[in-house]
């Protein structure tokens, strides 16, 4: 089977792009849902260690979105706009309050793989290569490996 | 005085990066206002041969936009949503309808120079180089440079 076992995370050598790609057991329509469900969203998203509380949720083009996640009273705060929220691709930017002129414009696809398998790339683009590296090297993927972790047991148990 | 008198449109060297640079006789404020008022905006963007009708705006942080730009029964229609609005600075996304996967965040920010000048950036920032080339060949200095005349214009006549 040719299916991606662990989430691949890849820096573009040129442009200041992050590429997500992994696989997952899940029809498009099952991963639409987990990114577009405020209730669904928040109990995968993110490091095991931290809760996620959603504040606003409006998954519709035009719309808005801001959670908040938390560890030991301590909160951290992220928001951004959808620009396009279709059954194939979500288009949206995203700030973390910490850093709140630094914006990223991402890009979710679900390509479905047949068998009930669906891929998923998540495209983050941000305004300078110094920019990227420091999100690389911030331990982001600790929090993307736990997310989708979750996000597969959801889909096992029928959650989602 | 070491203002710049006519627009620049500059390409960045290695990212996907188009800067538009000019300088208004107006203050922070109005620039702001001649970008968020719907009504003050139709006038005056786009080039001189169309005409442009909003369809949707809503100039807030989390906010939308739509608008059509019409020429001899022709209409081309561009949308995005309003990732942050503040006095100084406006980031949004943008995409035209002609090419619908296509998207650009753009950055504008007002810079007070004194003696009721202002500095206008705009940084549109989209996914390839390609892609910004393709946008630079498209004739979009006409629009830009024609827009940004009748906003000139407007400010000299005290209707912003």
């Amino acid at each position: 089977m040719n299916s991606i076992s662990e989430t691949a995370i890849e820096a573009d050598p040129k442009l200041p792009i992050i590429q997500i790609t992994r696989d997952f057991t899940a029809t498009p329509e099952q991963l639409f849902r987990a990114h577009t469900d405020p209730e669904l969203f928040a109990r995968w998203v993110g490091p095991d260690a931290l809760a996620t509380r959603i504040v606003h949720w409006d998954a519709r083009t035009g719309g808005s979105w801001r959670y908040v996640a938390a560890q030991d009273g301590t909160e951290y705060g992220f928001h951004g706009c959808f620009h396009e929220v279709r059954p194939d691709r979500i288009v949206q930017t995203f700030t973390f309050d910490g850093e709140p002129d630094g914006v990223a414009l991402e890009t979710l696809s679900f390509e479905d793989l047949g068998d009930g398998r669906t891929r998923l790339r998540a495209r983050s683009l941000v305004d300078s290569l110094e920019g990227r590296d420091a999100w690389l090297r911030s331990g982001m993927e600790v929090g993307v490996d736990q997310g989708y972790a979750k996000l597969d047991r959801m889909l096992a148990d029928g959650a989602v």
